[in-house]
């Protein structure tokens, strides 16, 4: 056989609902996309389930799923994830969160979650709560990640991820700062309660005197002198993507969550600055580095964009349209420098973020697998309507990636 | 968001194959559906299976799979969803039965297994039966339902669902009554088939000397003097709709069982005198009370229709032309009643009952979810044949359930 190679384009959030603004089109069926009608000539297509019909899932899921795994059996909550994006490596026992800087008055009143969405010296506020020491002996690890995140874990005897965490939530600006409590009975959830506060105290009264926060003071913007913490999760055991089909594959994101889910399932990973994970992201940027990775030998180079997402949270349809129409781009620029005769070109999402909805919603998510000598169903337009068709329909997020791996001949044969 | 309502319109057998009388259509196809066409332009259809691809079902395991539960879970048995009809809670160790009111000559052969279908004084019978003590000290509890319907509960120590019923069957009226027998070794279950055996010998006792049978003598009817036990079920621990999904649910029904496992999963039920769960059942009045429990602020109100059943059943395919015409009046009276643009119309069946096969057959049964920011399949027309290309074909009764709650926002996501 022919030695091939894939790239999988996932558009964060593509899948939509008809919209109004858009005429009743979904954001993809409006946007102008000739270099992905032009592999429908030998593609399959399908909306496709990130794990079953009707389960919104987190990108953290969502991705998960993409790369193969069941979500049930592998994933511990999004800290786990954030501990490998801030490159602290889980040991067995560590309690990991994922965390925001944010900013509390003197009554421990939250009055903005993301501290005005700091984006500098971020690592400063990080470095001086890493290492924390607390009373019973468990350390804290602290490492800043994109923005306003951090990553913190907790490593000592006895703790337990049955804990919530300190973060009113989205819905909850204004609330007084959470008091961490245990969710079961256990001993070791109620101490690891316990070191959280501890933990919670020490960091405010550390940030709210910290050099960083006083300089802001002056600078007229508001300080970032507490940590909300949320999604605990522990160190999970995951054969990785090479162990399980052998394969070489890359992850090219400027989003450091899904450079994070990478490293986990064990991928190399990619990125530059100007590869942002916001709508200023260089995406066409991006595609020349995935060509530049089926040059390198990969077997299987995924391109993450995550600014389809953001449009949707945003509900702003026609800046997901222009999202979609650089993304076709992309797929035109690729198709330039790889060899089409021994590439497979797909494209999906981790779940579908309708503009109307605002968050993520269960409908199954737009996916298109196309290559060389690939059976084609017959769609020949670009869009979750159409899609509805397709060969792929109703399949899950696990049946496209073996589905792949199967193409590139990486899957063995059961039986004989 | 906005919030989101949601009717589901049940048509029982509403599945069915092509038909000659209807020259080669099935009965959905040959209707004249105009509201249901109408809702095409935002639908999503499919053929749907109640579990999994070619297993027929029960029209009690069809509605528990329609209400979101994996009946391999949580169904033990037609007896147990009596009870609950009958208005009889099921205690840990009660063994349930679904009974007929039946006729049997002086040699025990049943000559008719529901007593010319007897629709008066069977409250009567029931009572005469109910709080009977068997020699070991067992109660046997005794509610009448529709027509000539009744369940049976036995109460005691050291009882079995492992048991026979007495009922030899639809095909088999002309047989002797059957003795119940104990399905494994246990001596719980000899003992309760001894204690089913006790009762029928004294039920056909006390049934055969009854005034109300004397009276039917005398008219010239034949008398009820058995019961006919069937479906051994105990009872199942279920989380309700509520508890699951933080849902308001309603059933409106006229059928008896179906009510049943409305409140069994937790809904609220709704009946009149005039919905008789037969053809002359009052389908527009149905309309009229789910676009009332609409308007009290139900989120999701559940329609059931047994006539299109019956005629898959009776073999008359105009008539279930005729029954699901006036379903579609009804849809086009609820579209009248509602606001449109937040209500979400779903109409599905729990099984196919073809009517030349006259019993449930494993064929997906067509289904459609419209509302107003569905995504279109480009499905055109209404019926099987058309159906088999839409974005939900091949889901399984669950999907279809869970998909509706993720409208309606109801799912929580998974992941972060």
């Amino acid at each position: 056989m022919n030695r091939k190679q894939g790239i999988l384009i996932i558009a964060d959030g593509l899948g939509d609902r008809p919209n109004l603004a858009l005429k009743g089109l979904t954001p993809l069926e409006a946007a102008k996309t000739p270099n992905l009608e032009g592999l429908l000539s030998s593609a399959i297509c399908g909306n496709v389930h990130p794990v079953k019909a009707g389960i919104p899932v987190g990108t953290d899921v969502g991705h998960i799923q993409i790369f193969g795994y069941d979500y049930r059996k592998v994933y511990t909550g999004r800290g786990a994830i954030e501990a490998f994006s801030g490159g602290i490596k889980l040991k067995t026992g560590d309690v990991a969160f994922r965390g925001n800087f944010g900013t509390i008055d003197e009554n421990c009143i939250v009055t903005d979650r993301r501290a005005g969405r700091i984006n500098e010296d971020t690592n400063k506020l990080a470095k001086a709560l890493n290492g924390m020491i607390l009373e019973d002996g468990t350390e804290v690890l602290v490492n800043e990640l994109t923005e306003h995140r951090v990553a913190i874990v907790f490593r000592g005897r006895g703790l337990s991820d049955k804990v919530e965490g300190t973060d009113p939530g989205t819905a909850m600006e204004g609330s007084r700062l959470k008091v961490s409590v245990a969710k079961d009975n256990r001993e070791e959830s109620k101490k690891t309660a316990k070191n959280v506060n501890e933990f919670m105290s020490k960091a405010n009264k550390i940030l709210g005197a910290h050099e960083v926060n006083k300089k802001r003071k002056e600078a007229g913007k508001i300080e970032a002198n507490t940590v909300l913490l949320r999604g605990a999760g522990i160190k999970t055991e995951m054969k990785s993507i090479f162990d399980r089909y052998s394969i070489k594959a890359a992850v090219i994101a400027g989003d450091l969550t899904i450079n994070g889910i990478g490293k986990m399932c064990g991928m190399d990973t990619f990125s530059k600055e100007i590869f942002t994970g916001s709508y200023d992201s260089d995406i066409l940027g991006k595609g020349a580095l995935a060509a530049e990775c089926i040059d390198k030998g990969y077997d299987w180079v995924v391109v993450h964009v995550k600014a389809t997402d953001l449009a949707g949270h945003d509900n702003l349809p026609f800046k997901k349209v222009e999202i979609i129409e650089k993304i076709d781009k992309m797929i035109g620029y690729i198709s330039t420098k790889v060899d089409m005769s021994k590439t497979y070109i797909s494209i999906t999402g981790d779940h579908s973020t309708p503009c109307e909805v605002r968050d993520h919603s269960g409908d199954p998510v737009p996916t298109l697998i196309s290559g060389p000598d690939l059976r084609k169903d017959g769609i020949e337009k670009i869009g979750e309507s159409y899609f509805a068709k397709g060969a792929l329909q109703n399949l899950n997020a696990n049946d496209i990636f073996r589905i792949q791996m199967d193409l590139l001949g990486f899957v063995k044969k059961v039986g004989a």
